[in-house]
């Protein structure tokens, strides 16, 4: 059994990672932290979980004890400390937060308003959306799990940029996500009255996920490029849509491409590529790691657009970093990411 | 394995048969039978389950072959023809309609309008909530699955009956459920902008729920009772609160009320009861097969209030009836249902 | 026109005054008093007002001048404070809040945790469900307008007490909240995550509302009444429904109650008894200042059931006040709330 | 007093007109038809009218009677027989359906699959969005109302390509709408279950509403141009939002484009252009004839990006025609049509 703590145990990605390792078959779970709850049992704080996990949660004395993986999710720059103490104590680090996210340092110095407080911790570091960069992450000793957006996106686009399908130049990106998305902190923006029969963009292109997207679609394009990402918040709890608009300069049919599709994704369980004519709905990849991804041409227009869906707590944090785990760890794939989607 | 075949797998109960099935350790899965969407795969109706059960929908033909079990969720009537084919091919039926909850036939009558088919087939059957008539689902060929309503009722006010805790007359149950609970048929109670932002109660002191809430109740008590019970449509997908006030006749304190509820579902896993001062709420239970009880003093005016939530299409159908599939067939009783809730 | 100032105007039921008034024939807007957000627009905090009014919210300075009306929406104690200063001034306050409603001091004490600060003020306090006050408002100085709850509950039951219809022992209260009746503030109880999708009772018999229940209860019976009263939340933006369980002791049919209640509201335009077989649904009263009541016989237990359904924050706060207003003004009661709720 | 009938008057934007025009200070409501509920009053199949409007539903018989103006919210091709009638007996009709919003009849065939039937009769047709085309309404018989994602769009896009201040290539639209747009009939998307929780694209750049807003954009680039367009279902009720991503040629800053689109919309009372750095929302809308508009400039893709919000069954249906009706017949362009935005 693999030994795996959280830090940041009570935010809505640590949550959703106790409650998937709670149930994966080779996991046990040891510590869990968290600053804002230290001393409680975690099922005061979600009564989902009486009397399954009754677990007090802990500060951060001991939390590197008896452990082989930590999961730490927390708010920018909290991670790389300790990230460092974990490669002092040789234990394989997963920081859903996004201190090992861009691989360009002036990147996160532009987005998040401050360097790497340890440069030097980051050639170390991988950043993987397993179906794209899963081998890597074989050997990786930090891992920087994805952001929720940029994850439905590249899987959406990934083929299209990889064949060479589409122009690098002028993607368009909408998403729409639910409010989970904001976290657990009380908000005016997540406040019942204010978000329910809502709905409005955001941070509209000036979102902090912009240069991951950008860092992964250039490095599927094998050039820099550029895109325009605005995301929106959706009056709803979980999942994420994106949809990509691009410019397609292929020859292929909307079924050719579909296989396309399907032959890049073959071997990869969790992306499910729709046939044509069938459309992206994120009601049936809730509670699920799946990615469904469905394909559309506008011939009007030359353009190719396509759907990426996600559970942005799943897919898009905290079963994503499971998969992640299971790579690094040698562990098959899919080991406690099992779960059907409901059908509502 | 047990081989596991279903009726009416499209509805909502069926299909999340098929989802809860699909992940129980112990079963195969065999026919899916569907009036609508014979010769489709269910997964073209239900696309959650898309690359997951690509099964398709069968007739009524072949429906009993390699079947050790066999789960209904049809109208009231349909079920009777099909439990007689079952008892003569030697086939445990387990029926989540309504045709064998009701042990006397007057009330089948006077609430389905219409008398039983197979009246012998009756003295066969056994109507279960696995917490309260476990024992006598062992040796059953014939099981009537119990309502949403009557279980999230039932588990909630048991221990109070079966200690003579409260008087048996002047119940007052007031119901309000997901609107999953009115299942896939299209209606103008269920379209999006009736019931979305809106909240009423139906079929007031009327709902055929109601003789199978008085049979479980009257038999706790040892006497016959009445109550009164009305259900309320919640704008929501899942979940079932039911708030039963009754006339406490007993001297104890809550926290002693507390630990008589715990004593009385001792070793029963999926009832959870709450500690005095924490209240049931049905996002606590979702999408997995607990009951959460709480327990109310109105010390001013003498009442006991109890407060029961179920996911109603786990605990209310599918999930109780894979439990009570599991204590028939000698499995252990959480087999395929250790899905822990999700904290959103 | 009548000079209309509000304190609290950024609260929920104050900036619901301040729409509503906007449209009032006979009123003009003057000062809005915020302590929150004093010097801003009030369209800067509620963005719905831009272009409609820009008016810059101010502190308790210059509040009272040139002031016929003042409407207070305070939290407990602090209206009054302001009723005084009102009375030297001439000038005519309702009290959205709690400080006004209660007429005997002990419950104020016993509910609230604190005594009267100005005792002798309360002599000249009304408090005013118009149609079941409305007489004695008219030379009203000082205004307790009504809570949500009680203004549903009073509303559906009041022609059963005042005609003698029921037992007023063993009354039962089971009302439905939208979050709206939380305010503005941020809670974890109306963080979109905790309550979307989610559905429980809160303050089991113990919520504030209960003694201004039973207050007006009891003056429709003649006699002192204890009511068991619990309310839960509902996941939308407006409305309550309250279902009311009584014992009937009465010989009317269902038709001639619905008789009785049409006649003991003859001439009060804002409550819509509705037809035998019809059942009251909150979705038809939003935005509007209408009280729908519809009636129910459990002819099994002898039970007269009420349900009541208004737009918590128009009939149940800001409509009722104006509506109150009017009367004291000496102005048609339907002034400026002659809204016609949408039907969707 | 105008005398005003409805043709469709229970399908959404029916009932919508109905509620609005009860509410005009100088209409007078004459006979309302539906085929589906011919001689019931109104009232029972919308409950919200109760006590307001119990009017009975006729058929077409003598609908043209005592009728200055007729609305008609008919399937395509249904009111072009009425609108022939219309022009016999000198009756402005106002047409909320498809049938005279599109200019050039090979763009009605194409994707409406049908030719027009009187081609003569759209000589004396005029679509309308009064901001844009409010002059040409003056002296129409014959008015086609716009969409209600055209509205949205248009409104958000004017300034931009009457300023020539964007490429006409290249605009992206994607646009999200609450489910009262998809009407009052059952379908299964918007079934409850299926709408409620999900979020999904659908008809994927091959909506009808594509040509309508074509023609609008073209006109106002003065040049023939193609748009991509695709609509999403948001799960609430009301409001429309529309991201349009264009390629900005200008050297404006976005404080200065901000003067420029409030420049064009002065003297147009419905049109909000907010301030920079603020972001339009649906919820500011809502229930009202408002446009909100807002803009965001990506500086690193040279982006314009334009944000529209209304009321899809108001501005984006009956208030818009209410609107073009004042126009039409010589009234204050605001009249019946003053309603605040409730602030939730």
């Amino acid at each position: 059994m693999i030994r795996v703590s959280i830090m940041g145990a009570t935010g809505y990605a640590g949550v959703e990672l106790v409650r998937l390792l709670l149930q994966h078959p080779e996991v046990s779970l040891r510590n869990l932290s968290s600053v804002s709850f230290e001393g409680k049992p975690i099922s005061e704080i979600y009564p989902a979980l009486k009397g399954i996990c009754e677990e007090r949660l802990t500060g951060e004395d001991g939390l590197f004890e008896e452990t082989d993986v930590l999961f730490t999710s927390l708010p920018a720059g909290l991670s790389e400390p300790v990230a460092k103490k974990c490669r002092e104590k040789n234990i394989l680090l997963i920081d859903l937060g996004a201190d090992f996210r861009l691989s360009d340092p002036e990147d996160y110095e532009r987005w998040y308003g401050k360097a790497y407080a340890e440069p030097a911790l980051h050639a170390d570091a991988v950043y993987s959306i397993p179906e794209l960069h899963g081998e890597r992450v074989k050997q990786a000793k930090i891992i920087g799990n994805p952001g929720c957006y940029p994850t439905s996106i590249a899987l959406a686009v990934a083929p299209a940029l990889a064949e060479g399908l589409i122009e690098t130049r002028g993607i368009v990106i909408d998403s729409k996500s639910g409010v989970t998305g904001a976290g657990r902190g009380l908000t005016q923006t997540s406040h019942f009255p204010d978000c329910n029969e809502a709905f409005s963009p955001y941070k509209v292109a000036c979102h902090r996920h912009t240069p991951e997207i950008e860092q992964t679609l250039s490095e599927l394009a094998g050039a820099a490029l550029r895109i325009t990402f605005v995301p929106h918040l959706l009056p709803l709890n979980r999942g994420i849509i994106s949809t990509v608009y691009t410019e397609y300069k292929g020859k292929k049919s909307l079924a050719e491409l579909v296989e396309t599709w399907k032959a890049f994704y073959r071997g990869k369980p969790f992306v499910r590529v729709l046939e044509a004519g069938e459309t992206a709905n994120l009601r049936n990849v809730k509670y699920s790691n799946y990615c469904d991804v469905s394909l559309h041409l506008d011939g009007r227009t030359g353009r190719l657009i396509l759907v990426g869906a996600i559970d942005n707590m799943v897919k898009g944090a905290a079963g994503q970093a499971i998969q992640n785990m299971n790579l690094a760890m040698g562990l098959p794939e899919t080991a406690g990411l099992t779960m059907i989607p409901p059908a509502f």
